[in-house]
């Protein structure tokens, strides 16, 4: 109404304004618009939160890729070669990537390489690269990426690579941000000796044997078949989601007209592209098995309900922890340490105030 | 004061005594008080709770010791030779096994094997054994496995063996749970390839290459110890506690009388005892260790503190839940999916009743 430009001053109907402006530019495919707003959601700021839900009604469209795997695998090489692909075989296809590299509770965080080789897709106008800081806790940080994702699915791109440092619970993580997940390995590492284990066979949709022109090939690839059996004994996508299993299983046994997912093992070069293309394939072969099956849908609100369980829980205990007088937290801890109250009475004093 | 016994209808001076009785009884040693407490806690009766308050203030001398590793490495046999050694070694040992099996959030749940082995040592008064029930939530099964062990603390067990098949998150919460962690490996599972990941090596205090009578042993501990040097390029101990880590340094960098903890890597061959002494003496040499160096009070606080808030998060979501009028929360749900609102907006309205 009065001012556009950006003041702490501006009253509230002008700071509203602003917003709708900030989620109009993102419609209208403004870039700066579109970062500020990123780093907005990421600082956790009311703005972008509510630029967020502006911009909510025009989610669902984009589809959401993880891609992850043990460092030195050559992730970020692939995805780097996947978007150029993607981008030269069809130039109307807009790709993001978010590039998450999860604080380890334990390390303080590895760190995502590769990542400066993607500065060649930078000049790209169909192409947007967001790396996530790696503050805050592992919730934290997935809560982040739901809502950046939904902020670049809103802004139009109809793929958005999630690339991620497989770390333990990261992965299962961007299983429930992805509609398809992509586990990346590669040969010898390690003294022969992969990062394969059993919780991450159960969240691939695809697998890829990157740097497959290195020697030991065949013995990653075999190793990964034989855990792909162990891990898939019955019907791969009744297994994604363990909490619709039931439902999933009485109403899809009736519906015999769609196969069902074999997750592929793919061989790529990431280097010289070998190997590339196959991969975009079988991404959009995945794609075309959720619509056709309605896993898509189930995907869809398996997410959407993790994100809301998740944000309902942080927004209770940070309102609860900002209305206790301050040390009070503090003081009821120490209290458990001295063994003068068990946790549960902790928690009763502090919640009912009473021990 | 009237009957003890069991009845749901006793008026509450009365259950409060049968509580104090369960207390007391399980303090002076009676196995069927806590199996039946044990129980009680895993089904969330409040009975248990409160039976655990009385006990808390005895808690704090047990060494918890976690045992992680995936399924066919034998980490049951281990466990089973372990107790029985420590056992015949000094009889004044007191040894509690908690087995604890996550459900997967995919697979619905592996099964621990081995299980049966530990019948022999069932005769033994002065061995106790738990298998923990897999429902509910992987947080909620760390939440009633840190009261299990608490309880068995207190009832005087000197050593707490928590078992647990290695899948993802599981192996972050043991560490969270014990004062020591085992990490178990074997030769030639899968084709060569070992579930040896970057996250596994950082809680390990203790590596053992269970089977070493195996072809292959060689290669699984070399590279174990390649993963290890990877792992902790800087000293240990400063790595396990993430958030400690900064007062930690400054306060330890002086202190020059305690050699840092570099985990050794074990070989054993449960079925026939071999290497099971030498284990024995690791376990021990970390906790005087711990106790020399002032970890063992670092990690109490940080297991107590994580068991703190674990429960005081539950029971936020918990008491806010069952107050919302029925139906409201599915609604709610059913209006982002709809993108009718935004996770956001959804627990706004939720929460402070207004979108």
């Amino acid at each position: 109404m009065t001012s556009a430009k950006p003041s702490r001053l501006l009253p509230a109907d002008a700071t509203q304004m602003k917003e709708q402006n900030l989620a109009q530019a993102i419609l209208a495919g403004d870039r700066l618009a579109l970062a500020r707003t990123l780093s907005q959601i990421e600082n956790g700021s009311p703005t972008g939160r509510d630029t967020l839900s502006e911009l909510f009604q025009y989610t669902g469209k984009a589809h959401l890729v993880g891609i992850t795997g043990a460092s030195g695998t050559g992730k970020s090489s692939l995805v780097n070669q996947l978007t150029r692909h993607i981008r030269q075989s069809d130039s109307q296809q807009r790709v993001a990537i978010v590039a998450v590299d999860p604080t380890s509770p334990f390390t303080g965080g590895a760190i995502l390489g590769d990542r400066i080789r993607m500065r060649d897709l930078a000049g790209d106008p169909g192409v947007f690269i967001r790396s996530m800081a790696t503050r805050g806790s592992l919730g934290g940080i997935a809560s982040a990426t739901a809502s950046i994702v939904q902020v670049l699915d809103a802004a139009g791109f109809d793929l958005v690579l999630i690339e991620t440092v497989g770390a333990g619970q990261s992965e299962v993580d961007i299983a429930r941000l992805a509609h398809t997940t992509i586990v990346v390995e590669s040969p010898g590492l390690g003294d022969d000796i992969q990062a394969i284990k059993a919780g991450i066979m159960e969240i691939a949709d695809i697998f890829v044997v990157n740097k497959a022109d290195l020697p030991g090939v065949e013995n990653t690839e075999r190793a990964l078949r034989s855990s792909l059996n162990l891990a898939h004994p019955i019907p791969h996508h009744f297994l994604h989601h363990g909490q619709l299993e039931t439902s999933l299983s009485s109403e899809r046994s009736s519906d015999t007209s769609v196969a069902e997912w074999m997750p592929p093992i793919l061989r790529t070069v990431a280097l010289d592209g070998n190997g590339i293309g196959e991969l975009d394939r079988a991404i959009r072969d995945h794609r075309n098995y959720l619509e056709s099956s309605g896993d898509w849908e189930i995907r869809e609100r398996w997410r959407l309900q993790t994100e809301f369980d998740l944000l309902l829980q942080s927004t209770l205990v940070d309102g609860f922890l900002s209305h206790l007088p301050a040390g009070e937290y503090e003081h009821t801890l120490d209290e458990i340490i001295l063994k003068h109250l068990s946790p549960f009475e902790a928690v009763a004093k502090l919640v009912h105030g009473n021990a």
